[in-house]
């Protein structure tokens, strides 16, 4: 492979240093934690779905990966595409096996998702999603909404004891109450108006209004969405506020007011689920839209406190219909793994105590008794404690020198008497290796907070 | 989503049920841990790379699945592929980082892998390889060749101990045994020949001679060639049967023959190095060929007894020139995970004691009393009992049968004075939220032999 060109990082398409995956690796196990603490069933799905399942919706459509294979000889195979999220996939694999699950069924997956987007900060080809959904058969009860939220508040409390996480915002808002406000304004097109506001962050509210008109809706309409997007609370404040907008829009459709209704008191009654279990952590804020056309209730957003650049890192809601066939109501979030991962170590917020997983390198005093050292390994290794065993026989101080470069902390010496040097103090002491064992912080690595 | 096409499982791309996923979990946590244990990090690479990377290995290119996106609008970028084994991203990782590891450098990497090629039983388009690698810096210590194979030999043992795994047999050759001992027979094609010795299994021996006769070599040197093929011992007497073959072949070529002789050595020390620690487990196998080019020392394939059937489930070896720009010597050796996984579940050996993590599920009275039952399921979470809470205030006898339905073994009826009943023994007991424990064994979902 002589000729081949200079390497270069593909970009969008991000790779952690051995350090880094200590990292991912604690942030994956502590979510798989909480999420069986709380009942969910783990499940992988295949990386690919058939094209013209992913496609539907049209704004993800452009960003879905097709495969082909490089030599292909079989052109009568249906045309497959890498999943750019684990919701679809989930709603096929409940679709395939509903014959076989218990329902509500409760489920986690973490896996690796795929978007060709363009790469920018907080923004990846290729990232790892950790979703929760439980979904119903033909009914879910509302408290379902409160408690894939409170699973997340959870699991993100988790990482913030374990790596120095800041605390989260969980922002809240409802399908209905947005879609029958819209209605009320006079919005025919919805998905269309949410896919704008969605906006919002990005482009301002003068592009979202420019964006609005440009759909259609006159200046009364554009303002009271643009002012339903301002109302914020902590507590079912948000309602008074929502009904003092729709009596000035002059709204009057019965439909569209009872959808409204039943969207403000389903979300005041979230609002005070999630905060009554992990309190000061919703907030309702009516901006929240959601870009993807499938939600019908509950909608999440959640950015980590003093991280607000970041952009959303635990999205979700309420879907009633995207099992196909129907009969299937569902709610998940899904946290931003790799968005997570990237800012904890790229503002040094957590790091790994060392890169590799070894306590203990066993010196060898010549190749001769290296059969001696590796006895010495087995029994540390019958223990619990990972460890190797020196690559060759040079002298000592190289010995310890070596195990210093791969950051491992400790140097055994077999013989007669077998003695253990702590090399960043230099302490040695004699050691029997069917006994000893190292400190409890140094047997595995360790997160250390920035 | 409504007038979609009727799913069908796409072939090649296996999806378990969520019971079938724990027995993965539990085989990809096993090998995990295992290889911690032996002091490898864990590293993960992108799924793609570069399609001229990937596709240098003409067997393989044909397989190789590429990436476009759906709607490009970026026809400059470079063609990506999704990686079909995990050595050749790793070898690249090497590349790109080896100013920033530490050598001998030890990994392991769990990932899934595509390839396009037809679906057969055990043969998948998408799977799990879980992959152990040793790279130095100029060098490669011999005694390295021996320490993967026993690695794997230890983690596919826990494996047996775990789900009841038979043991398997590792077959080991070396290439330049293999090498020197065609170059003295007069073959000048080695990698072409030692592509079609590897079908052997597949092709038999006629097979092999007619695709090597197409490759011009002459009848006495395809018989030995196919006499070396049938080679095997358990110690190092292999040795003598290839001088033997050597002798009977009248080859003479001094340079082919240092090259034979330094394979023999290396081999029998490898086999006797591995049979030391894993007694039993290796034999000398010397049609053990392996497709790739990159191979230049000890190649490894392994069989679980009495399932030879399925191929092998652990293969590798060593590569001295796989790192691009050469200095950076290798060797490793990957396990067929989901082939494991799929014989280990088709056949009954082990499956999951329950599908879910959940060990109790709260009953609800009321919906007014939910809270209550909220705070039963806390503090059995606190103290690490995976617990849930049932979705409807349904009869008890309704909820019971619910927990049934999930696996659940215990359900919790909160109230004044509290119970927790086992519904499979149908025994009821008053029990404490703050201080009850399941039995161990109904703590989380284990491995039950078949």
């Amino acid at each position: 492979m002589g000729g081949m060109a200079r390497i270069a990082p593909l970009s969008g398409f991000p790779e952690w240093s051995p350090e880094e995956r200590v990292v991912e690796r604690a942030v994956i196990d502590t979510l798989r934690e909480v999420f069986a603490l709380h009942g969910f069933a783990e499940i992988e799905t295949r990386a690919v779905e058939p094209v013209e399942r992913l496609a539907g919706d049209s704004d993800a459509a452009k960003e879905i990966y097709v495969l082909r294979r490089l030599r292909a000889d079989d052109e009568g195979e249906s045309s497959l595409g890498l999943h750019f999220d684990l919701t679809l996939p989930f709603a096929r694999y409940v679709e395939e096996r509903q014959g076989h699950l218990a329902f509500p069924f409760r489920r986690w997956q973490i896996q690796k998702v795929w978007r060709g987007e363009r790469p920018q900060e907080g923004r990846f080809r290729e990232f790892y999603q950790a979703d929760i959904d439980i979904v119903g058969r033909d009914t879910l009860p509302p408290h379902a909404e409160a408690e894939v939220a409170i699973v997340m508040a959870e699991a993100l409390a988790a990482l913030g004891e374990a790596f120095g996480l800041p605390g989260v915002t969980m922002r809240l808002n409802d399908r209905r109450l947005v879609e029958g406000f819209y209605r009320g304004v006079g919005v025919t097109g919805v998905a269309a108006a949410l896919r704008s506001v969605d906006k919002l962050a990005k482009i301002g509210p003068d592009g979202v209004r420019a964006e609005l008109q440009a759909q259609g809706l006159e200046g009364p309409a554009v303002d009271a969405i643009l002012a339903l997007a301002e109302v914020r609370s902590a507590d079912a404040s948000f309602g008074a506020e929502v009904w003092r907008l729709w009596d000035a829009s002059g709204a009057s459709d019965d439909e569209a007011r009872a959808q409204l209704e039943a969207g403000v008191s389903s979300l005041a009654a979230l609002l005070d689920g999630v905060n009554a279990a992990v309190p000061g952590t919703a907030v309702a804020d009516l901006s929240i839209a959601r870009g993807l056309d499938y939600y019908t209730g509950a909608v999440y957003e959640t950015t980590i406190n003093g991280h607000e650049d970041l952009g959303s890192v635990c999205s979700g809601g309420r879907y009633d219909s995207l099992v196909a066939g129907g009969g299937f109501p569902g709610v998940g979030m899904s946290v931003g793994v790799t968005r997570l991962v990237s800012r904890l170590v790229g503002a040094g917020l957590a790091r790994a105590s060392r890169p590799v997983p070894t306590a203990v390198l066993v010196a060898v005093v010549d190749e001769e008794s290296r059969p001696a050292s590796d006895a010495v390994a087995r029994s540390l290794r019958s223990r619990g404690i990972p460890c190797e065993v020196a690559p060759t026989a040079a002298k000592f101080g190289k010995q310890i020198q070596h195990a210093d470069r791969r950051g491992i902390p400790f140097v055994w010496f077999p013989g007669e008497a077998h003695a253990v040097k702590d090399i960043r103090s230099g302490e040695q002491v004699p050691a029997d290796p069917s006994t000893w064992q190292p400190p409890a912080e140094d047997l595995r690595p360790r997160i250390v907070r920035g």
